[in-house]
């Protein structure tokens, strides 16, 4: 189920996918960062079994993305925290959250979460934005060109790209 | 390696996943968002074998992320492109290469990929921003309530959070 394949790729998102694993992955990090913490919690939350839920959370703790914290002992039990590294991560489940909800939307689906700005209870969203002015960017003006870490391959995807503009 | 269990979830995470499949799936996408389309260029840039290249990009096709085009006759051949529904998904793909971004960043990789604004050539990021004004909101204060469309289940997940806070 989860290959090594993608070590060494000169590519951030293959960086990312590589460090989160695969779907389930990705619904326990969304409980995590809703605030679930217990084995059994996510369990019921996310309806994996029990040997799928123990690997990826190894697998999300051998990738830093988690710890592991004794809550009790006699019996000793644990529960499950987002590191740092971790909610980094929240910009990517906050644009799986944002893409599904448009395409429920599509569908005459409501949505199931409601995304606020702490305080004030406004609505908020990702956008895309100028760095250094924060003003807004169309999805469409969007363009990639090499960066300092582009190698052979990186270069040769562009070299495509450029041929048909 | 692919299940259909996230069916129903009222999630739109899960939505989302369950539509894009796997992390090839992901690479792919990446890959015709970059401009390429044809099957030897997307299987160059991915190393992926014939066998999960044609599955996955199947499977792109029923979710209605891509189309598939003849360019050519005798021999026939196809080209892959991304529907307005797949290039919605451009939004998570910007989010996963922003966070391995930062990740290489931390163990001083430089970046593959240069993101900057058509036309300006300056550089563009995903920020959260509040709906109706535009303001910057720093991730620490996204925060989550019931939407319309919130079952039993998100709502039970909520009180989880809700008890902590």
């Amino acid at each position: 189920m989860r290959s090594k394949s993608f070590e060494g790729m000169a590519c951030s998102i293959a960086t990312a996918l590589e460090a989160i694993g695969d779907r389930w992955a990705l619904l326990l990090l969304r409980d995590l960062m809703l605030g679930l913490r217990r084995y059994d919690d996510l369990k019921k939350s996310t309806g994996i079994t029990n040997a799928t839920l123990t690997d990826r959370l190894r697998q999300l703790e051998q990738s830093g993305l988690i710890e592991r914290r004794p809550y009790q002992s006699s019996p000793e039990r644990h529960e499950y925290l987002l590191t740092a590294r971790g909610r980094e991560l929240s910009l990517v489940i906050q644009a799986l959250a944002q893409v599904g909800d448009q395409w429920r939307g599509q569908s005459g689906e409501p949505a199931p979460l409601q995304f606020v700005r702490a305080g004030t209870g406004r609505p908020v969203r990702l956008a895309l934005v100028e760095q250094d002015t924060g003003e807004a960017v169309p999805l469409s003006e969007l363009r990639v060109q090499a960066g300092p870490g582009a190698d052979d391959l990186v270069r040769w995807r562009l070299s495509k790209l450029a041929g048909r503009a």
